[in-house]
């Protein structure tokens, strides 16, 4: 435990030195649950989502759309998320002290109390003090998690909320990507952009964010054809399984669905694809459970829902996408209270498509890359997700080696490389930041060069070194 | 006008029919100052930020960060945004409909209030009455244009504001930046993102929208040194500039800096470097205009202001970036606000660097792209910003050709490229389709592929067509 706790403090004091990642509106004292990607960790963020665009755009082919973040009340009228996106909150009668309830009795009595009634919640309130100044707790109530705006002046105010998903928006776009999709199911549509949640007491660094990042993909279906073409491309992947249950399974995911450990091909198969993803950024397998949620914490409307969690050696399960069968649930609700139509019309008749949520975060995933990779260099970042393709060090600045140097970054910029220029400290020290930050290459310019075109290559996962001409250097590149 | 009253109509029908971009929240009734990017128009925009980051991250070597979309009261008090972002209303005082002052004065009595007073606004608003009900028109009174909500429950509820701008959030994380920037200037740093302004009466489709994309870049600079090493590269750009006191030059920007036209090397240079990236998305020069900033529009703060501005054929002046020289004003104002120190030390000793912003719209942009590439068949893009790289259709969708045009789609996907397959209708139908949407090439497979591994490559600009192997497709694309 001591180790990993240090090696939580160290990701963020790494992530702060270094420009990754680190908490915004510091200088005004901050403001828990908002965090700055700083420039390194934009081009990790940038790389994480390139790849998601290969996984989902690319490969299997999903639209990609970007609607607002502020929706108009009906919306959310539509989805219940104003009757029902709420926690419940409770102030101290003394100090004034707010806390989430749940939380609140889960720190106070380690008891779980997600799915229980109000007045199960109060009872155990009426047990508990402020912790901070010992008074009675008030009753309970409903907070919801929207922030709330509105649009427009005078009487043209119209109330409005930022969303807490892109998913709604997507949603009540049917009609137009019905049309761009050239009305064939299945279909999907990825939506990368921010979400918002007034999280009552965010806790976790970048775990839990009232504005974070989201990448969420829609698929709509054929209810009666929710079959998948590729599946035997993420048959073979092994997996733990954390069923509904509670049981645990490792199997491969064609295993899993043959034993109906999962229930449909849509479901193992999209579960394959998001596995596959966090591999390609770098996430190691054996810290990845695919775990179905239980029949008391999935929504009224899903039929089946799972989670591909991280195990983090510090935070405990973190959950980096979640897959959930929405039924043709958002689609109706849209079209009872717009009065519209969001029904399609296919060989197979009339009826209103099914949905298949894909929803990442993509704060969270990061987060759990940079612990993964922590090394006792710094980020050992695979070159995919890397800030940097190399970095170029003249060994000294004079003598025209840096003109050479110069010279050599310009090509490797010419050639589309992203590529890192340092002239300032010892060779040493350029290696030490280099690796801080995960950049697989460096290339070190010296006297030799001017000779002979010839390079120092060196490799952070070995810190192997060899000479190389610089033309060989663009090809290994 | 007849015929680009045509053509507007034409951009919006076509943008909404194929996809690129429509109204938010459709299917309720929509909301105006919203829209959505649908899957074309995505891509599109993709391709715009690329270029973007090609011309500023690359080449520039600018630093890019995301911060939050909410921020805290404290940085729109020490910003100014909180006193003074604000436009006039009035209200009807018979039926309540809210008016923006200077947009009914303009449009009333053909008179440019910017700048003016208080009760001179309210002179000419008694002149007026409500176009819509002729009633009286109440007293003017200052509408904040930031949309509020506040963040946190109870007692520890905190005023926040959607940011009306990026700069702001990069200004106030300038410490860690020029940590990161190795504490050398001058250095840029960019930020993509939304920002919101609560229009009172948005008008104009995709031009004045109450949330919308901005591409910010923050320069900051030592005072005394405000010259840029690459000058020459953009000195020989021909350009047409319209000064602050309305006289039209026709020079290049190493002239109009010599002639002091443009009276700073460093802004002749940013709007260089402007002027080249919109060229290379496609936007033709002689629709261009650099425009300087009146004595009378400027920000109090800046010393010189510069826009360029798109000559649209329908909607008259469309600034699409703006370039400002902002002084030390916002990192003063954040110091002092915080009581954090935001000078630097260098050889030059110890100052407040001096911001060059280079503020650019993302959605206008776009929408003056298919205004300029609009033809008879649809939107000329260029190949860099098109929403694909090809189309590949099969002749027949039997006897293998079908087999085989969905190979050399594999294939050509393989290498990268973003392909749209196609095979429905006429093939002459399948073109049409393609050359809406602006993409530059077609490739249709027949029986002759296969046998000799020959297509038809077609391309959009000059309708050509010519018979190649397929190995030699990839090689063109």
């Amino acid at each position: 435990m001591r180790s990993e706790k240090h090696m939580y403090d160290k990701i963020f004091e790494l992530g702060k030195k270094r420009g990754i990642v680190y908490p915004s509106f510091e200088v005004y004292g901050g403001l828990s649950g908002f965090i700055d990607w700083g420039p390194i960790g934009v081009r990790i963020k940038r790389n994480v989502e390139k790849l998601l665009r290969k996984t989902y755009v690319h490969e299997l082919e999903c639209l990609e759309v970007e609607c607002p973040n502020l929706h108009p009340e009906e919306v959310f009228e539509a989805s219940g998320h104003i009757k029902s996106f709420a926690d419940y909150m409770t102030e101290c009668t003394m100090c004034g002290e707010p806390y989430r309830a749940d939380h609140l009795i889960g720190d106070e009595r380690g008891i779980e109390v997600e799915g229980k009634s109000k007045t199960e919640i109060n009872n155990y309130l009426s047990e508990i003090k402020c912790p901070k100044c010992s008074g009675d707790l008030g009753e309970a109530y409903s907070y919801n998690l929207m922030f709330e705006t509105s649009v427009g002046p005078g009487k043209s105010k119209k109330t409005t909320y930022l969303r807490p998903e892109t998913a709604q928006s997507t949603y009540i776009g049917f009609n137009r990507l019905w049309q761009v999709a050239r009305r064939t199911l299945p279909f999907g549509v990825l939506q990368v952009g921010r979400s918002y949640r007034n999280e009552i007491s965010p806790r976790q660094g970048m775990i839990r964010l009232r504005e974070f990042n989201q990448a969420e993909i829609q698929f709509f279906y054929d209810p009666n054809n929710m079959f998948v073409e590729g599946f035997e491309e993420v048959s073979d992947i092994k997996v733990e399984i954390l069923d509904k249950n509670e049981q645990t399974h490792k199997l491969s995911l064609g295993e899993a669905y043959r034993e109906k450990v999962i229930g449909n091909q849509v479901l193992a198969y999209h579960l394959g694809v998001a596995y596959r993803f966090f591999q390609s950024i770098g996430l190691p397998g054996e810290r990845l459970v695919l775990r179905q949620h239980r029949e008391d914490e999935r929504s009224f409307y899903s039929s089946d829902t799972w989670d591909i969690e991280y195990i983090s050696g510090e935070l405990g399960k973190i959950e980096m996408v979640g897959i959930a069968l929405r039924s043709d649930y958002d689609l109706t609700q849209h079209a009872k209270y717009s009065g519209k139509n969001f029904s399609v019309t296919t060989e197979n008749g009339k009826f209103t498509p099914h949905v298949v949520e894909v929803a990442y975060g993509v704060d969270r995933p990061i987060y759990c890359l940079l612990e993964s990779c922590l090394d006792d260099r710094g980020f050992a970042l695979k070159r995919e997700v890397s800030p940097y393709d190399v970095c170029v060090f003249p060994l000294v600045k004079k003598d025209g080696v840096d003109v050479k140097a110069r010279e050599i970054y310009g090509k490797l910029k010419k050639e589309g490389l992203s590529v890192f220029y340092d002239k300032a400290g010892s060779i040493g020290k350029r290696y030490a930041r280099s690796d801080e930050i995960g950049i697989s290459y460096c290339v070190t310019v010296d006297y030799d060069t001017l000779e002979d075109d010839t390079v120092t290559l060196r490799v952070r996962s070995d810190k192997s070194q060899v000479r190389k001409k610089t033309s060989e250097v663009i090809g290994i590149l």
